[in-house]
């Protein structure tokens, strides 16, 4: 398909379909976009990708994704600096900050346990969240894994391993989504709501 | 909703958003992704945009897209010298590539008459479409502008002034497309088809 262009364009067009979601016939109308888009704007466009390969990498304390050695939430004198929320993956720390719900401090694992997979406690960030944890501040972890096997399989893991310290250690709710109608709920999460039902 | 990024990923995801059918999520996805593939996938991904900003141009015989001067179909003594097939815009030149049936030269008018937007005729490359006529070796023009109102308008503007050429002077042929369901088609395609029955 890509033969019908000039050799340039067909190079653009290979290496754009590479990327996720994006199928050989959005990477042609990208193209002839790019080729007839303000030179500035795509100069802009390439540099931002270079320089995500080159200035992002892991907080040294949180492992979450940083301009800098520390990122902007651990440099933030303004969030709980008593509480940990401990996630799978950056996007997951996103998500969180997204909703607005949360104001301390987080700690990415960068995976979860998966014997399946061969990956053991020592493949992911718990040493350092249990480091962080002996310096003293944290008073409260919560545990905000996915709700799926794995991810229920490290929190159960991550509660027991916690256990020894003296401090607080919590689970994100699980129930039914907001919005949602019943009907449309699995099984399984609405036992699980209906178990953890609280007072109104 | 890029704030909760470091700055540099921020940046990244507000220039792909700039980018035609790549809303935000999209964006804030592909940022995700080019921050985690290879280094090496993402500088040729960045090169590439440049490349085709800096190398690809319009042919300066026919103004198809081109790494070069001269195009490859312009180029390609293979191809049919004496018919050239009248397009409005490069995509369009793809377009009938891809379908493989033409094999003769193009020229590309970039544009259609247009009064109500102040497009006339010297603001469409119909002068060097006469240059090349007059050169004498074209004996067949196939006008293959669109077959909307402008295209229709700019394809009989086109027959009339050609006509003092002693060549042929075609338009594709408007009907019912193939694998369609007659139902499902426009009242005024099926007039045209009609209208252009031809001997079974």
């Amino acid at each position: 398909m890509t033969t019908h262009y000039p050799a340039t364009i067909g190079v653009l067009i290979k290496n754009l379909s590479k990327l996720p979601g994006i199928g050989e016939k959005t990477a042609e109308r990208l193209s002839i976009y790019m080729l007839q888009a303000p030179l500035k704007e795509m100069e802009n466009l390439a540099e931002s990708i270079l320089d995500v390969k080159e200035k992002v990498r892991l907080c040294s304390v949180c492992f979450g994704l940083s301009d800098g050695e520390v990122c902007k939430i651990c440099n933030n004198p303004g969030r709980d600096q008593n509480v940990i929320c401990l996630v799978e993956q950056p996007a997951d720390l996103v998500a969180i900050e997204k909703s607005g719900a949360f104001k301390g401090l987080y700690h990415v694992l960068h995976g979860v346990l998966s014997p399946m997979e061969g990956i053991g406690p020592e493949h992911i960030r718990i040493k350092e969240l249990e480091a962080r944890i002996l310096e003293g501040r944290i008073n409260e972890v919560v545990i905000a894994t996915g709700t799926n096997v794995e991810g229920e399989a490290t929190a159960c893991y991550m509660a027991e391993l916690l256990g020894k310290y003296s401090i607080k250690i919590m689970r994100i709710a699980s129930g039914v989504p907001i919005g949602g109608d019943l009907k449309y709920v699995d099984q399984v999460t609405l036992r699980k709501a209906m178990e953890c039902r609280h007072a109104f």
